[in-house]
């Protein structure tokens, strides 16, 4: 597929991460006024308020839009969602007979807030590329037996907390937590010293369900995909994490990017999961190729200075795809809903380079980072901000997603003595 | 306190759960009625949504009972959980002046269908009752190891799934589940074969909260609790747990009791947590008796046959209470909000028949329990209904909390072959 012109000029570059063959869901604001849902073209974002209000939107028996979250649209299931993209697509195509009336309706991306693009109803985080979970495991428990039995099985995932996932821009204050290093002889009560990134995919479920659904009806539910940071306290996660998994250590924020990047705009990019080292049971089984080429990168910037990129790797170094993971996610029976959100897990390459998280980069702290402003980074230093980026490339235009950007400011005095 | 007399006569016997000094907050309907707010007062119940329109409830500017559940009381914090109480205490109290307005509003409760009283936001389960995790950790790590090295010094709790939790009465359909037995040469798909209970009391976040709270705090913050059947696969849960924790083992349904027993209504029932074996860091030290006396037990009833009573313990053999437990989720910045969950984790006592799990009770299936009715039961078979029951015993009175009550139904067929 190539490029889609739009009336649009900004969105008919290679370049633009918001082409015609985007359409992104996203919430804004401007000024003052109320968060409203908004599609992105261009530069500009569609006001799906006023779309809807000006009768350009009119897909179902009730306003889809006059509250501030995609979550109404992601129940409507993937008629309605296939409906709306045609009738973006008409509205916003070049030549499109509407365009006096949409045009009003655009505004600018440089004036707008971004918000939470829908209401996280849970979230789940899974621990789902090899090479991620290969280095985890070697820094710990050497590389015999790096991955655990059951690894090669099922995508390992453990649950998160919604209440804690925030909009790209959010600053992220540096917790404390009870932490016990390898020279402690008891826990204290400290400030985290070892924050961390990882740089994840987010699968967004549009179509609840009750009980076991195939690889392929996830595939299906599924609505669509942010970038994901799922920012990590290496330091109280060492200590809390045996024997129930981790719990304060990723409570303090998750970060997502600002636009939902939609499955059909993903479409082109499909591509199969690696090679099955181990045959999983039939019902965990690909039935097509259900992850996607996304180039992914992060940068740091220190506070004040030019950022720096310290990962590159792609999505599709995947060991299991978003649909096995919801599907497994449904296998006893567990009802899922719109608006549940599923973290890939850390998506590492096999270079050095392409290691989704500062553990694997600086090797547990052993092998510090250099920053192209010279700076070394073992872990997160205070006024550090770190993006993650992704971009899907096409026969001439580009698929993006926004920054997911945060910035760690400094831990608060101890916030129990006031 | 004594018991408090009411014109409804049956909330005036030492043995009704439902005396005036109880009060729990409950959502029922009658028949093909749409769910609402009611208040139980001995077997009746008060019609809340009714009451609020005959202008006998009049709180806050704005209908607090038109939606069915109590999370709007709940975000209105303490001052309202008090005026409420009071009020319904003086218009179900003996010789109340509204009592030939408030009698058409009473619903028996034999009449009645119970639901969810409250939407669960997110789910929390903890694993801090020290019996239990000596038991779990002897059959699986040894005496000497029982204990993880961090047990003593945090109350280690996992996230659960919202979705699952289910009120009283709800069947529980057996999983299909991913295991790999011991004599297993590789994974399996199969129904579970070591479907369990967990005996717990949930704690209910009323107000919200940002950022880390005091014990104290959290205490204050609690709106109410609930017995909870923490439903387990143990097989599942072997299988999947390491090394992120249970998932989908726990993901089934977790089911609580229909009646939200306020903070207010066990305030006599106030108990120090047990000695401390080793101090705790500031921030999560007692401030005040947090733990509560009540008494707890399971009944096992096999398909068509009596019930058996399986375990008899009690809430104060917690080694943290839901308020330490609270405050030890905020630490690293966890946003909580009004309808949290918090699972206590299993309560198990000292002696065996206080194991407040079968896997404890029948010691991993070794020695099965042996019921009234001559079955024996390693874990759960199909058809068994197994109930929990909490009671708190005052001076001449009783505060209950309804039965928490789940019926096993078999496997389905594979329901991937369909």
């Amino acid at each position: 597929m190539p490029l889609l012109k739009s009336w649009v000029a900004s969105a008919n570059s290679a370049d633009t991460p918001f082409p015609l063959n985007n359409l992104p869901y996203g919430v804004f604001s401007v000024g003052d006024e109320d968060p409203r849902c908004g599609v992105a073209i261009g530069d500009m974002i569609l006001d799906m308020q006023a779309a809807e209000e000006a009768g350009l939107v009119d897909l179902t028996d009730y306003a889809l839009f006059e509250v501030p979250f995609w979550n109404d649209l992601m129940e409507e299931g993937p008629a309605v969602w296939t409906a709306l993209r045609n009738r973006l697509t008409a509205l916003l195509s070049e030549g499109a007979a509407e365009q006096a009336k949409v045009e009003p309706l655009l505004v600018p991306q440089a004036e707008a807030q971004m918000h939470m693009p829908f209401m996280v109803s849970e979230y789940t985080d899974f621990y789902a590329g090899k090479h991620h979970a290969m280095n985890v495991g070697t820094m710990f428990r050497g590389p015999e037996n790096a991955l655990p039995p059951n690894w090669l099985h099922i995508p390992i995932g453990y649950n998160g907390r919604a209440s804690s996932v925030v909009v790209s821009g959010t600053d992220v204050r540096r917790p404390w937590g009870q932490l016990k290093g390898p020279n402690d002889d008891a826990p204290r009560w400290a400030p985290c010293a070892r924050f961390d990134i990882e740089l994840e995919m987010g699968a967004i479920v549009g179509v609840p369900s009750e009980g076991p659904i195939t690889v392929q009806e996830a595939d299906d539910n599924i609505f669509g995909y942010v970038l994901l940071n799922d920012w990590s306290a290496r330091d109280i996660q060492a200590w809390e994490y045996q024997p129930l998994g981790p719990f304060q250590a990723k409570a303090t924020a998750t970060t997502v990017s600002p636009w939902i990047v939609t499955k059909a705009a993903l479409e082109p990019f499909r591509c199969d999961t690696p090679a099955r080292e181990v045959e999983l049971l039939d019902h965990l089984k690909d039935c097509g190729p259900m992850l996607y080429d996304i180039d992914l990168e992060v940068t740091m910037a220190p506070e004040g200075k030019d950022a720096s990129t310290i990962v590159r790797t792609n999505y599709k170094e995947m060991y299991y795809s978003a649909a096995q993971q919801l599907a497994h996610h449904t296998t006893s029976g567990c009802p899922m809903n719109a608006g549940d959100l599923l973290g890939s897990g850390t998506i590492s390459g096999e270079t050095k380079e392409s290691r989704g998280s500062l553990l694997e980069l600086s090797w547990g702290g052993k092998e510090p980072v250099t920053l192209e402003t010279g700076e070394e980074r073992s872990f997160i230093v205070d006024g550090d901000t770190l993006t993650l980026k992704g971009a899907a490339k096409g026969d001439g235009y580009t698929i993006g997603f926004g920054e997911c950007a945060g910035k760690i400011l400094p831990a608060l005095d101890d916030p129990y003595k006031r």
